[in-house]
């Protein structure tokens, strides 16, 4: 095993930081290592925004549901989509762009160009020995956090990523099954197989949580995910992506 | 730089590889690493779906567009974003979860979760010394991809990566200027400073291609996004996603 998938395999979410900024060396790595993923038909659909102010990253914190890491940490990066510059382009080359811009194929690909750097910019984190947190409760709040970082119209903040130096060890969480995951050829639709491996994975992550909590705690993933899908949250999200520009047609 | 730096700094686009197989192995450990990065919630709002067979590949080759590359590689894999699993959850848990399944909030989960699990599968390819190329065309014929590789409602061919034994040796094509592209503290919303460093990389871009072409391309960046986003293509993307049950509300 070397030493890049090392890193990918050891990955868990740290949620405590030590109180020790990152340079701007590493931040520049970072920001350089986003950059360098795959981006669609070379559109480069995103932006990232660095937050350092500690008044910021307070106000933050609370619009992200009050979680302590978004305030404390080496850095804060905020991951938004980005048309905003393709926007000056169709007025720089005087060609109206807004039909593709505003179309549900560029949110996607604006989604999946920003998820792809970042995920970038977190193995680079990681392979330095920091330790990264996705912050996706930034869409509790996203016309304050657009507010507050001063985003303008075909820019959408997609979630924080908190980095620092970890100042906490958790565990690794396990993962659905591989071949629930993984299909061979063709999706496996087989209705049994799939439940049963669900069954087998609320197993393993019955004892996971179990060994965690000295035996208190008692849920399973199908549990876990049927209580917090139930939930009807963000439910202004499409209303909001449309009057940024984006998912129109 | 330490090697998981490098290995993502050296990232090119690779389309045309050598006639040999990725082991088994070899796919299991990509897979494995697509499946450690974040997940929001932990949801794990994705499945993968890899193809050997020669007759599938030469189809989604002739969807996405006449790639070669898409029939011709060391393996083929497609990265769906699924909810599929979760509407099994619900009613394995007896719970009505389609307003959170159908909401837009949870299309944008799923879009981010699959591309952060991508990303670690195109690193971890590429630290084996692997190439790969990321296949956005599948985008031109969804309902067709989805026929012939199976895919159930909830579930969202969204690309494919070609992976295999590079037979080619590309440049890194230069990104966007650092500055234009990371924002500190607040969105940098001056309107000729944005324009400038767009003028800056349209120079850039411009030698690049000169220099590939021994001086025959003369294309900008500016030029080369306001043609691409001239075209309105993939506009059945809105019906097409809903109808698979995403984005409704």
């Amino acid at each position: 095993m070397n030493q890049v998938i090392e890193t990918i395999l050891q990955h868990r979410s740290i949620r405590k930081f030590e109180d020790r900024p990152l340079s701007d060396e590493q931040i520049r790595t970072i920001v350089e290592c986003a950059q360098a993923a795959s981006t669609s038909s070379f559109i480069q659909a995103y932006s990232i925004i660095g937050v350092k102010n500690k008044e910021t990253k307070r106000k933050l914190a609370e619009l992200a549901g009050n979680q302590s890491y978004v305030e404390h940490n080496g850095h804060f990066f905020v991951f938004c989509a980005d048309l905003h510059r393709h926007e000056i382009v169709g007025e720089m080359e005087n060609v109206d762009l807004s039909s593709a811009l505003e179309s549900t194929e560029k949110f996607m690909v604006a989604l999946i160009d920003t998820a792809l750097a970042a995920q970038n910019a977190v193995i680079a984190a990681e392979s330095m020995g920091l330790g990264v947190c996705y912050i996706g409760g930034l869409r509790n709040n996203l016309p304050e956090v657009c507010e507050l970082l001063k985003v303008p119209k075909r820019v959408i903040p997609l979630f924080g990523i908190a980095v620092g130096y970890p100042a906490q060890n958790p565990d690794k969480k396990p993962r659905l099954p591989f071949h629930h995951v993984y299909h061979e050829e063709t999706y496996q639709q087989d209705r049994s197989e799939l439940e049963n491996q669900l069954k087998q994975y609320n197993e393993t992550i019955s004892s996971y949580y179990k060994n965690r909590t000295n035996g208190e705690r008692q849920d399973t993933w199908t549990r876990q995910m049927a209580n917090m899908l139930s939930k009807q949250v963000r439910m202004y999200m499409k209303e909001f992506v449309e009057s940024k520009g984006f998912n129109l047609k």
